[in-house]
């Protein structure tokens, strides 16, 4: 099989296929399912994450699929899977419903980000995939925002492509990247796929494929006279790269144009950008930009902002595209509630780790907003039906680990978070452009206080159960403990 | 354009596409150039890389091609390219030729793994995605088969695909844990892509949807007598689970059959896979394996076998296939030759940081083994061509960094490890199977000390350059200084 073939639906664990035939073995494969996405601990140490990944996943459930070359490899699997199985599957296709958080929705540790609601066949095949694009967009998209925090207003370029865990991690990880603020991508793939703005300039190969450094800068000028950034570590910054630049730019001063910036790859980033900028700025050239790039991440950007480095645009890579203090997000999937007699019954699933142990039942989620001061105060996790919706009158919010410490809230609005996506296999929802997720993005920080979003020991933002959901995991926990 | 578009053409950063322009603008454009990727530091505080990523890379070589919708994506862009060039563009082929590091090489740092020879023009366009394929590939493999050696002849199971930084990354890291030599993996897709075995069970939300966890294994092993591994964790393992997976087996064997294993997923793994050991023991059933998944990385291994684990098989997820404690590897594709007045003449790139400056000329590596033990002795760095390359004679090999400590060695084969992959645009190297690569892995290891292989403080593999590629450093170094 080609690996260019676009087919993800085996883009799923063996298990979830195994499990599908053991039901569909049992007769049990349409008993009706419900599962919850969530993460258990938020990255980085960060105070909020960012929700992304949904359109790749509501691509990846509209184009379900077993073909045939899918369907031959499963029959010659050590299981022989039957026959009628794989026929089965042959008519596969996605009939549930899908209940999401919206791209670019801040969100938190232990709270539902994705409720499906199917038979356990379907709802069990798409468990993998529905991770594997969560967790690595959610990822990024969390990282980017920290560096965003941190940079002020600063443009912010993703550079990461070389560094990143594989192609596609290149173009999804611009992707989040962009939907958390940042500016431009050095990824092409990534502009043509999505739009997103793509920059660049030239390496030191560029410099070193001239016999001098002032031949190379001059010549790549004369191409590109508009978009003129020059790298100038080649050699040395101070002594030869920035003098060369300024030459550079005397020279598209005599066309009429301007160089645009200068960037900095390695050494001291705070004082190289402060001695170049004087050198700048003594020849008359404060309008040329100080780039800086080298395995950045949102706490050297902090550092360097306040050495006083003067750097107007941040290349971020490696620890960007790579999450790289925190690969991975461990969300998981965990069946929450299952069809008997007749309606849903919560279920549990419990763990020598009490953060592990889930909590069961079919689960709204309401951010409670200030009417005053349109800050959201908390989030609130209910049983889905009207009867636990909140409504505006007071309510009670109390701690899930220490339930006696409560306070009351009036005058909020609880703002539904989870969208119905897909309704019985039926795409119900309008994926929003790219621009306007990020711009959605940016709306949602805004309703968060400064302290949640600092980098450093963020104020903790409180989740909460209703009183109904608490006391169903209680109930469960004791049942299973006796 | 489609997000399932397989032209990887534009997986890229801009700034090669800037400077193809302004080489084509300039009438640089087809000037030789040679490339050579290496990476400046072993990841992990391993001894050893393995280098993975040729298929890959050689495969994209081959289609590389600029389509319309990528001709008028480029078209738009900020650059205002010239339609003369975009035209160029259109008939672009790689024509190069590419010498490589075969898959399943031991590899150590500062080692040409891949030397492109062709124009400037097209070795700068392949920069970005050949390191990202290389890059990605070889940590994984390396990760990999550091877990391998502390695995000790275990079986290993990869089951990193839910925490995967994307679906590429899933089976292209799958694949490279493949070649160190893992046994399987859980990922559906990277069987049929790449033919690895593909293992699996269920999940918890197996348990979880039935009415007893003793319904749920019955019913699994009814559905799959042949391949029961029971995982059991999900309400007790040493209560519950185990006492239940024995009750299963029981009813297997009056059917003629056995249960394969079981699978522990959280808690104290040394306490439960012994306790574990000792019911099944004590139940008749030696012969029922223990699994064990769980954030697994090779010094959790090696820490559970140091404690008398009793524990078959591991199931290693996300700390494989992110690489968690180093998820990039930083490799580099550095300039070091160019084409100027009839002859390649050497380039450097100096930098503050001495490791960082490049080592000049179009090279070669050897692998000097010796001929009585057979294991690998040095790595040998030489200018290309018959005059540097070792014969078997009296060799001087000295320390780059302190050159006036060095021996001599007699009694030597001299390896060329860098294979010629294509000639001028023809591909010549034969790819070899998955297989065959996993193989001749486990043949380069076997080359190779224990000492080099071990996981903590492993002992230091010289690489040597030789006194012509030495003194041709120092020379440019010398040159740009002065």
């Amino acid at each position: 099989m080609s690996v260019n073939s676009a087919n993800l639906t085996l883009h799923t664990d063996k298990y979830q296929i195994n499990m599908m035939y053991a039901h569909w073995k049992n007769g049990t494969a349409d008993t009706p399912a419900v599962f919850e996405a969530y993460f258990r601990k938020l990255p980085f140490g960060n105070g909020y994450a960012v929700f992304a990944g949904l359109e790749r996943i509501v691509k990846y459930m509209e184009e379900l699929c077993f073909g045939e070359e899918e369907l031959a490899f499963l029959a010659e699997q050590e299981e022989r899977y039957e026959p009628a199985f794989l026929e089965r599957l042959r008519q596969f296709r996605f009939n549930g419903s899908m209940y999401a958080m919206e791209e670019g929705t801040v969100v938190f540790a232990g709270v539902p980000l994705i409720r499906v609601e199917g038979t356990i066949f379907e709802s069990q095949l798409i468990e993998t995939a529905l991770l594997n694009f969560m967790n690595y967009q959610t990822l990024i998209a969390t990282k980017a925002s920290r560096i965003v925090q941190v940079a002020d207003g600063d443009t912010l370029l993703e550079f990461g492509t070389r560094r990143a865990q594989e192609a596609d991690a290149a173009v999804w990880g611009a992707r989040a990247a962009y939907i958390a603020g940042f500016h431009a991508t050095s990824n092409m793939r990534a502009g043509i796929l999505f739009g997103i703005p793509a920059k660049g300039t030239h390496a030191h190969s560029w410099v070193q494929g001239h016999d001098t450094e002032e031949e190379a800068f001059m010549k790549y000028a004369e191409a590109l006279p508009d978009q003129v950034t020059l790298l100038v570590d080649t050699y040395d910054t101070l002594e030869s790269g920035v003098p060369n630049a300024i030459k550079t730019a005397r020279w598209l001063e005599s066309q009429g144009k301007q160089l645009s910036a200068i960037r900095l790859d390695s050494g001291d980033l705070a004082l190289l950008s402060k001695e170049a900028r004087k050198q700048l700025d003594a020849a008359g050239l404060p309008h040329v930009k100080i780039v800086a790039s080298n395995d950045l991440d949102e706490t050297l950007i902090f550092n360097l902002k306040a050495q006083g480095a003067r750097i107007d645009t941040w290349g971020v890579g490696t620890q960007l595209i790579t999450a790289a203090d925190q690969p991975s997000l461990g969300g998981v999937y965990k069946l929450t509630a299952r069809w008997k007699d007749g309606r849903y019954v919560p279920v549990i699933k419990l763990s020598a780790n009490p953060e592990k142990v889930t909590t069961p039942g079919r689960k709204d989620v309401f951010r409670i907003r200030n009417l005053n001061t349109g800050l959201a105060r908390a989030d609130y996790i209910a049983l889905c039906g009207e009867e636990e919706k909140p409504d505006g009158s007071r309510l009670k919010l109390f701690d899930p680990l220490h339930p006696y410490i409560y306070k009351y809230v009036n005058n909020y609005e609880a703002v539904p978070l989870l969208k119905c996506i897909f309704d019985k296999g039926r795409l119900v929802y309008e994926l929003p452009s790219l621009s306007q997720i990020r711009q959605f993005h940016q709306e949602q920080l805004n309703s968060f206080l400064p302290e949640v979003k600092r980098k450093l020991n963020p104020e903790f933002y409180p989740i909460h159960l209703s009183e109904k959901t608490w006391q169903m995991k209680m109930d469960l926990i004791q049942q299973h403990q006796e």
